[in-house]
């Protein structure tokens, strides 16, 4: 698939290093990664795979968005590439948001650990019902101002990485309006009540529902400015989707490597399956969704590296990718039979981890309602 | 839902008895819903609710296939509803089976403990490649005659139940063709070498992958005639994926029931979900595909009833059913957000068990084309 | 495909008498229609297939409705059939209407005629923008007492059948209430505008565009009661849309027959086309759809012979049908390709009278509005 | 919606002068088009947009694929645009298949005359069953050498462009293999027997059924060489296929203009229909369907501009852009009610331009089943 020298050398250490280790032991045990990744984390250093998203100043490769779309879908083949590659959620937005808004003494103690792989981090923003999900405005988490410093109180959810992580961003309210902490998960007020077991079974760091109670932290715990910390959330949210895009996309492409081979090797009725015309239509419908969510991503990926907003266009890829890519681990669990259904092949993992995509990060419903209107006002004035 | 007496007594048992009973502790532990089904039998069978598919003189309530339905769907709102009537998989089949083909000997031993939920049986056909998968002709388990008895060698998979069963219905090939063989677990001929962790988290007994190796067998192991076990195999197919039809449309139903629930109490941006029309389109959605689903079921059950063939309608069922009732609950996942990716809710989980529908007993491209063949032969002497 | 003699009679009728008369000039010809109706009318009577639908005293077959969703399926074959049996809309619905709710001499002026086959009608109630389209509360016509009659003025459009009837049943605003009047189309306040020409070839003197100025009518004109017009309309249209999807059952049949044939004969690449798998796969989902249609539709007709409400059951029938069975003709067409979409086959036709039924009648998106409207609210109590 | 200066003159022209002379008129008839194109050329020519795909030696603007891709967008969202642009099929073409096969004489002869709008031309190759259809091998029609000329002799079917053309590419089995040849249309062999009517009602030319008998023609009616006809025909299929794909993105953006400034400005149940989820999420859908097309067709056109094949890209962006396109109309035409079912707006008549275009240049089944095996036999090494 990939034809330019960087992305064999990426494919070359997914096959070599990354598929090899993937393993039972990590299904829905949220920190049997972290061992796994810590064996891979060297040698992608040392194949100069290491931090492709970064700048070069802060230890990264400075890859484009462009040329991040081709590296993301060939790490994504495996669960464990991204993550060896220090390119995972989310610990990439949160190096990121700390590099656009973190003080200098912010990125020293936590971007500098993170960029290295000492360390993990999460972003705990989701609340539970009545709390702020899909909608922000019902953010019910506080941070009221306490001495010179903060307290926080509240409960999150659903919070990517939390356990196993060294620190949080979390978005609180404060009379200023919403804003981002930053959180030692070593804070006595920080408590992980459990992981959330869901569909996914690859989360690194599970998904941790918390409460923050009583929570107190210095004054340099505010990350950017007092009151900003949804406008910083957005900003982050567009880029992260997309690399969520290019990500899976590879793990879908992976699901439907794994299932041309058994269709090619496969008889039933005496002829291999791949003769039959109902496989054959399957396996192209795959190809061209496929096809359309990676020129989807990428067209957003050049409007990121040409400094344009991708308001639009990352809702819409959004929405198109995360249901494309399910449609194509879907046809390729069916392809495989009973097969497909049973633990013996990655495939039905994939579909599993696929499915949440479609909500995470914004359900398809949601963003076809804010695109629908966002459309039609845009077109009130026309005469047609 | 239910509006008949007897059907209110099925759903106050499932609702009651079932429900709180379901837990995590099931959840791929095939042997862990043993010990629930042995609690709630009684229960059942207390309530006149017990083996209601079964003639009144095999202990049975003598339930016409029509009558059926409606109590397999309310039953099958929990995952443990037919097990605790004993009215599920692979045991239903394994009993009609033993009472039209089997000797009176042979009901003795084995039927009788059946229905009477003292034993748990298997029916081991399907082979992993290059053998007996959808296509039977590729069956590669043989049975020799050796001494008066028989000789079993072969490799069997995804043998749902076969863990903690106490006898299996194996198909065989002999030189008169393929035969049914009724044999004992604890033969040291058949040996269990793995549960198949697969996608559904609650078959009863598991998918067991085993190995017939040297596997003696008396004469009267053989179920009905030598040479016929692939026209019982047929036989029972029908009414056996009829039966799943209606159990999963119950299953389909908790669903959407969940995620209504769950929309008429959640809000989001300043009202309840369930004021929203994408949400109300997709609840429509979800209860059109459940209408039509149950119509297309009891049309084959009131065939049944009246000694028709349902050849062709049980297979537009399947295919059918088996995509709209999955359609209904990746619906109700979608609509309950986060929460219905979790384990905190069974959608999840009921997500997981009718996803593999669309695969086990016959997959829906292989009837797919076996009907089309069909319907466009039979018309081939049409002039129009 | 049928196989009950009375059946075997429409089918041949269809077959000899009406498919034969099918021709090029009835497209998009509202009055050529009415010619070979007149001819076709005879020949029905004499088969004793002619009125089905009506009962024995008002010279009917007195089918019930489980008896007429097989005829008007096997008549609804050609778009002449349900004409020639005068069983088609809107005639069909008035004469129930004017069975029900009109008086002594209403019968004798207007449903004796109309059920001999003389004259033809039409149902006035739509109107265009701003006024009564779906939303029946928007309707602006009004009738206001004016001597000891009525003065009715307003707009309608995509009135069907307007082109040639004799009379018109109009809704109009009173102060009492949304009433009913019958309009003779010799009143000079009556004018036919136009006909508007829309998709669907074959509509029975069209669908015309009316203006009602100054129309003064009679007293006796009222049909039913003042006050009561919208119950009227409602309590018509559940088993109007319901004969609509009979009809259009068989229409999309006859559209899959001729792609049957088509495939059965026509070779590409070396092998007939109905050897390919998607062929094969289509043709399989034109007969699901099918069946499925029709368990909708007779569920329905079971429930109104037996005296029940089809408030809901009719209108998951309607959006489940209209969109089924346009599905079958949309596959019928591909099959046939380029043959499929000219002229010299009425599957192209059928596929343009198809697509109208999907908004006809009540759009998808309002029923599905409202049926999920419905289930959400009657679930709000539940505890799940 | 375009942003660049030139786009805005297209859309200006299309505007301006195109939309206004759309007209019932030219509904269903080949010819009637012709007069209004005439009228539109020299418009088109005084504004610079004429012959937008011709290179500037042949009198075009010389334009890039990726340029071009863009301005056959806006040029399609009349059905008037691309013919006064003389962009249009079947001349854009053959215009290219004369300037890269034609000899000298023949592109003074046929080409010039072309590209000055001055005639027209079609491309005759498709058969009625059993000739060629999607199956090339099977062409029937026979060139035979005759004296020093070709005696060309067979039956052509649905030849856009074929009523009022001066010349036909015909292609014509020779001993040497297929070969295309140059047929003037006043040669007596050259017979139309009619127009055949299909779905799509603006054909410029409309769809000839042709009779070659005995049609005797020059030495120097050959087209390229003798034997390569079928290389050259798959060489402009591609492309022309994808100028297809962007002329009609324009006319299904066209269908959405119209169906977003109805919904913005018409209520129902108290509320704009633009407030309804359900319209929101359609009109999402078809943005996100017409930006994936125009992002498909773009890669093929930056491919082309790089001098690359686009085999499998055509064939995806085809089968993709055909069924999104299709969507986008379907949609368009149900918000808008019974309005969009009728001729009121063209909105019913552009989704009946865009239903064949799933079957014209390969339908769809075709693509896909060779689409997939492609991908398959390319992936039959692979070890995963």
């Amino acid at each position: 698939m990939s034809t330019r020298p960087d992305l064999d050398r990426v494919r070359d250490f997914v096959e070599t290093h990354c598929i090899p280790r993937e393993a039972p032991v990590h299904v829905h045990d949220p920190l049997a990664l972290d061992q796994t990744l810590a064996e891979l984390r060297p040698i992608a250093r040392k194949a100069g795979l290491y931090l492709p998203q970064m700048p070069l100043e802060h230890g990264g490769l400075g890859l484009s968005w462009v040329e991040r779309a081709a590296w993301l879908e060939e790490a994504g083949r495996s669960y464990l590439g991204p993550g060896a590659m220090n390119c995972a959620a989310p610990d990439q937005p949160n190096m990121i948001s700390l590099m656009r808004h973190g003080s200098a003494a912010q990125q020293q103690t936590y971007l500098r650990p993170l960029t290295e792989g000492r360390i993990r981090s999460c972003f705990a923003m989701t609340e539970p019902a009545p709390g702020a999900g899909s909608d922000p405005s019902m953010l019910l988490t506080t941070a009221r101002r306490q001495g010179s410093g903060w307290r926080i109180d509240g409960h999150k959810w659903f919070i990517t990485g939390a356990l196993g992580a060294s620190f949080a961003i979390v978005l609180a309210q404060t009379q200023e309006g919403p804003t981002q902490f930053i959180v030692e998960t070593d804070n006595p007020g920080w408590k992980v009540q459990r992981a959330i077991r869901a569909l996914d079974p690859f989360a690194i760091g599970g998904h941790g529902e918390i409460m923050l109670e009583n929570c107190c932290v210095a004054p340099d715990a505010v990350l950017g400015e007092v009151g900003r910390g949804f406008e910083y959330a957005q900003q982050r949210l567009e880029p992260a989707r997309l690399s969520h895009c290019m990500r899976l996309t590879g793990r879908a492409r992976r699901a439907l490597e794994l299932a041309q081979s058994y269709v090619n090797h496969r008889h039933s009725f005496g002829q291999p399956l791949a003769d039959l015309q109902q496989v054959q239509a399957m396996v192209a419908d795959c190809h061209i969704d496929l096809h359309a969510s990676r020129l989807m991503t990428l067209d957003c990926a050049a409007r990121l590296d040409a400094g344009q907003s991708v308001k639009t266009e990352s809702a819409m890829a959004k929405v198109f990718v995360s249901e494309a890519l399910h449609r194509v681990v879907d046809r390729a669990a069916q392809l495989m039979g009973a097969r497909g259904m049973s633990e013996d092949t990655p495939v039905s993992l994939i579909l599993n981890e696929l499915r949440p995509f479609r909500i995470y990060d914004g359900a398809s419903e949601l963003h076809r309602a804010t695109l629908g209107r966002r459309f039609l006002q845009s077109s009130q004035g026309d005469k047609t």
